[in-house]
């Protein structure tokens, strides 16, 4: 049965309150406008939303100028879908159209920005794309001497990491489907059932539970644990003795969750049960640490202490969680690299991961929502003592 | 009931062919390499898939080289899923790195090239994308001053064009999925069901008939016709006199049907039968004229020329179809710009659309593969009239 859903879209003042901010932040770095391209900017700024970005032929982009409402310039295919959206001034052309991909549209668009000097912000940096061809890039750029271009990841990155209330409310119902599915995982995840089946009833199980759609569904399983955490599902059968991990990000309203679980089959041997031990409790560690004024880099090292009793290493992921939002993975990074400050109504997940034996690894992972007093779980948290599905 | 699947993933001999195939066209382009980092292009080379790409944080990297196997330039978290592939050199960091998320590692690689002053490839040109920092491709480029960048975006669309004989095998597989989907439709759309039920139904349908994801689902439901073909389901019932449309790309292990199918709930307005006839007849035109030696220019005018009959403007989607495989668009494009020439073993959808009324359209999509002896279907031909779901 669907967990009953909150209210789908945005208002306009949500619009218009990230579209202010955005502009403030702008008039204080000195940008005349901001060119964006990416699928969670041009939603995060108009509402568009759509699955049609999985094709990569045409090229999207929204200008969001000093004052005013942003500007799209979108294939004619989007017109439609974007008129219903706060966008006053849509400009289209019939793409693809490999001569003229919008670059003609841009060029008029920028034009008078370049003639006199003026600086532009689009993403150039860390965990950003350029979604659209490098050869359209280079000819925009020709074709507009004088526009000075600056990098603006750290100004939207740094809009995007702060959630509203509405987009709480959306991430907090994804994870509790997500919750919902999971707890469902020991009626299709038995010895026996083979691995690929165990992803496809869980898939169908989100989605039956409310998920919009559950695009990522990764994860392992193996005697003992498992060595490799992103890899699409074998046929095996899951086997006594196994430690079975999945992962997964569903979505509803085009938001995210990212969470995981670990169940041992039949039995689990006790480095299995003592690692399940050691997250569980770096997990406690993090969540005692995520707290507004704390940084990236403490919440990182507070996960990191509780690891180190089994695991020297610390692994070779990355980091230990991450932002989490319109995107799988977000800004910013629990690693020692990130000194982001921690602020009310950030959305993160907090992931920890240990190798072990013979090339095993493992990880658990919860959402959580920074609060004034501190953390509070979207997710159902996990048990503390890994659990065992009955053969 | 799953339909029996051919085998996952590809022999070693078919990565070699592609290496070779590559090789022989960087040498009569005068490429000493080609650096490539979009997922399917790391794919086609390496067999490597995984759902973590919806990870935006770490870039990834190959080099083909003028001779040999592919290098493998990746973040450390994919090191034990790369290394069940073809490479051998899998050199990695333990991203994200905001300082060098793989930049020192390709300086490395490249730096004798470019003190010889070599040209590499990549992929710069039309429905390509730089999927890495365009900050960090700057200071690549000013770390290699003497290396040349050519495009290598023909180069590369071309051999991924046509399909070997297991390419096809998995599109011939996940079209019969996506056709069984389909034909199941009427057991979940009727009256009164909210259309984003119905894409919920059809998803679940879609996964439990084998599809390994049904990451692309959309479509419209209006009186009489739909204005929109990339929106988001809303929540109304279906009524009486509407036309559905559901539009799907279905994958399996890696490769994605395209094609949709319209009905007519309780009854069927002449404009709207009008409109798919017209649309099947543009349908069967382009079957025709869908063989080795013709263009995709050709295609799209034998389709054009009966859409022609009902809509002079011919719609506004920029083409008639496109190609398909590890993506849900790919090139060529059927339109008046593209002379691309049809060969044996291109997969292709047909998708001619019409504009009518106040605003409506209508598209039907059907999956081909050039023979021969001209198209065949992969798709289960959609019928000749607009079906109608009874009440």
């Amino acid at each position: 049965m669907p967990i009953h859903p909150p209210t789908r879209g945005f208002d306009t003042a949500e619009f218009e309150t990230r579209t202010r901010k955005a502009q403030a932040l702008m008039a204080a770095q000195g940008l005349a406008g901001l060119l964006l391209m990416s699928e969670p900017e041009l939603r995060y700024f108009t509402g568009f939303q759509t699955l049609f970005w999985q094709s990569p032929t045409r090229p999207w982009f929204i200008f969001v100028p000093a004052t005013g409402k942003p500007i799209a310039i979108i294939p004619a295919i989007g017109a439609a879908l974007m008129r219903q959206s706060w966008i006053d001034d849509i400009r289209t052309w019939s793409a693809p159209a490999p001569q003229d991909d919008g670059i003609g549209l841009l060029t008029d668009l920028l034009s008078p920005l370049a003639r006199t000097g003026e600086t532009i912000g689009v993403m150039k940096g860390h965990e950003t794309h350029l979604r659209m061809p490098l050869g359209d890039w280079e000819r925009l750029v020709a074709a507009l001497p004088g526009l000075r271009i600056a990098d603006a990841t750290g100004l939207v990155q740094g809009l995007r990491m702060v959630k509203s209330p509405a987009e709480i409310e959306k991430l907090a119902h994804i994870c509790a489907i997500g919750s919902a599915t999971f707890a469902a995982v020991p009626n299709f995840a038995h010895q026996g059932q083979p691995l690929d089946r165990v992803f496809r009833e869980f898939r169908r199980a989100a989605i039956g539970a409310g998920a919009d759609d559950a695009p990522y569904v990764v994860g392992g399983a193996g005697p003992g644990g498992y060595a490799d955490v992103i890899s699409p599902p074998t046929a095996r059968p899951l086997a006594a003795g196994d430690v079975l991990m999945l992962d997964t990000g569903c979505t509803w309203d085009g938001y995210f969750c990212d969470f995981d679980r670990n169940w041992a089959i039949g039995h689990a041997d006790d480095t299995a049960r003592r690692a399940h031990d050691v997250l569980w409790r770096a997990t406690e560690a993090g969540i005692e640490a995520a707290r507004p004024g704390q940084t990236c880099r403490d919440l990182f090292e507070a996960m990191a202490a509780v690891i180190r009793e089994m695991d020297a290493s610390g692994g070779d992921i990355g980091r230990l969680g991450h932002g989490l939002g319109m995107q799988l993975t977000e800004q910013p990074s629990h690693a020692a690299f990130d000194t982001t400050e921690l602020t009310e109504n950030m959305v993160l997940t907090l992931e920890p991961s240990v190798s072990y034996g013979d090339g095993l690894m493992m990880v658990q992972e919860e959402n959580i929502v920074i609060r004034s007093g501190g953390a509070i779980l979207l997710t159902t948290r996990a048990p503390a003592d890994l659990p065992v599905i009955a053969p």
